[in-house]
């Protein structure tokens, strides 16, 4: 079973009783909820951060983690449209955890919240054996505006933002640009926000173009072409491009070649959305394995 | 450090960019924010349940542990007078827990959330070596309706509802019906919401009484003497129902004696709130040191 599979069990078990106010659940980066009476819609979206399994204490430095742990609950706001407006944080400390550990944490993660305006509201504290962050953040977009990813049509051009497999290069080498990238990963809010309205269907890179794009196409019902145009990050294989997770892009879909203001974002148009097989990727021409990162590509014993 | 001592560290650390919108941040059993135009409050709390930790494998059954994450936040919600609208769910699997054990887990999650009409709206899935379960929920109350816990003042009364000790007792014997209460509290919704507009202050019993109105009484910057009235569940002990955790009862203050409806309620006074050392809590006249559940009592290193 794959995380896919594992998610749509979950989804079966819970279809009863889905209130109107809740616009979209499970199945996207971010759920999308209605308050009564509200201008706007609300996003939200949780990630987990966990010791030996998303970080590993001796790799990375704690401002980074802390600023990690935001990064990627923000670009799930950036990939639906969103701003942020606030976080909350679950964070259990593991005993090696000191004093100064902390403050740095806290001070990545604050660097963040601070350049995004993004309140830490509340969250929980406990102690555990590996630490563990898991972050909440809500973000709102106008109502009905909110980008998802079932939205993309045959004939849409793909795109991505930025150059893909940095992150994974990073985490290779360990130094220079792409290391930064690895560590300190921009969710791309400002873009975001201008798809809103021009692009079909959007979401963030973080598990790898190949699976990311696979699941965008499931969920559109529809297939797409890759050409050869991948922007790769300088040093990066086509296979860090295609395959490595973590880059923190975004990838949409849309008639976008039309709009006069496209050439003014970095953005790279990287293939075709056609009919077929719901979730057919090809590169170059060839069928493309969702390859990318998938916790649960071992089967759930 | 305990608990409170690192909160206020973190809580210093986020002071300078608090949005109007939100009405609440951290330190209460939830968040509150004010969408923009909407004609109700939305409360948000997250809750953290962690294996060896908060369960543990071969005691708590699989359903109980589905149950008990999600009745964690909504305690939170009841807490503060809110009804649940949806959650989200972070979910870290260990290699042990095979399909069965996920089956159940999700039954005993379902339960609740279908008694309580709170719909799984999203979340995040991962590995991990020991399993980890983050609870985020999203609730509900009227404009400026939510009860807090900074509102307590001298002369009102203090209550709790139900019968403290139950969980400790049970987490003990592991028998009969303070086991069950153990594994399947039942979060005071319903009490909450006719609080709204009654009670001065209110806040969940999470981690023992004598700790929690300890918090309480910080937070509204009065003291408290308590009686020798302390409902008791049957077969546990004073020391059970002061200082044990997760009864998930409802702790709450004002002058509620005239209120004619209040005899309908399992409810208990159990004391008054008083002038004096913000915090200060005495019990039959001798001061009570808040004993109960604290991850942080050990100091962090």
């Amino acid at each position: 079973m794959d995380e896919l599979q594992l998610l749509r069990k979950i989804q079966a078990r819970f279809p009863p009783f889905r209130p109107a106010s809740l616009v979209l659940g499970i199945g996207d980066d971010c759920a999308i909820y209605r308050p009564r009476g509200a201008r706007e819609d609300l996003l939200l979206t949780t990630d987990l951060m966990i010791e030996d399994v998303h970080f590993r204490r001796d790799t990375h430095p704690a401002s980074a983690v802390g600023y990690k742990t935001l990064a990627r609950g923000l670009s799930d706001i950036a990939a639906m449209g969103g701003e942020p407006r606030f976080c909350l944080l679950s964070l259990a400390l593991a005993p090696w955890a000191d004093q100064r550990w902390l403050d740095a944490f806290f001070r990545g993660f604050r660097r963040l919240a601070r350049d995004t305006v993004t309140t830490l509201a509340g969250g929980d504290l406990a102690r555990a054996e590996r630490l563990t962050c898991d972050i909440v953040v809500c973000g709102a977009a106008p109502k009905g505006k909110a980008l998802r990813r079932d939205g993309a049509r045959p004939g849409d051009a793909i795109f991505v933002s930025g150059r893909l497999g940095g992150s994974a290069l990073g985490l290779q080498t360990r130094r220079g640009r792409a290391w930064q990238r690895h560590l300190r990963p921009q969710p791309r809010l400002e873009l975001g926000r201008w798809l809103r309205g021009r692009a079909t269907a959007a979401m963030d890179l973080s598990d790898g173009l190949s699976l990311d794009l696979h699941r965008l196409c499931l969920a559109s019902g529809v297939a797409a072409e890759l050409d050869d145009t991948i922007p790769l990050f300088p040093g990066a294989t086509l296979d860090q491009a295609l395959h490595g997770g973590e880059d923190y892009e975004l990838l949409f879909t849309g008639k976008l070649d039309k709009s006069p203001d496209l050439s003014s974002w970095d953005v790279t148009r990287i293939g075709t959305i056609r009919k077929g097989d719901p979730g057919a990727v090809t590169f170059a021409g060839r069928p493309l394995r969702p390859l990318g990162w998938d916790h649960f590509r071992q089967a759930v014993p």
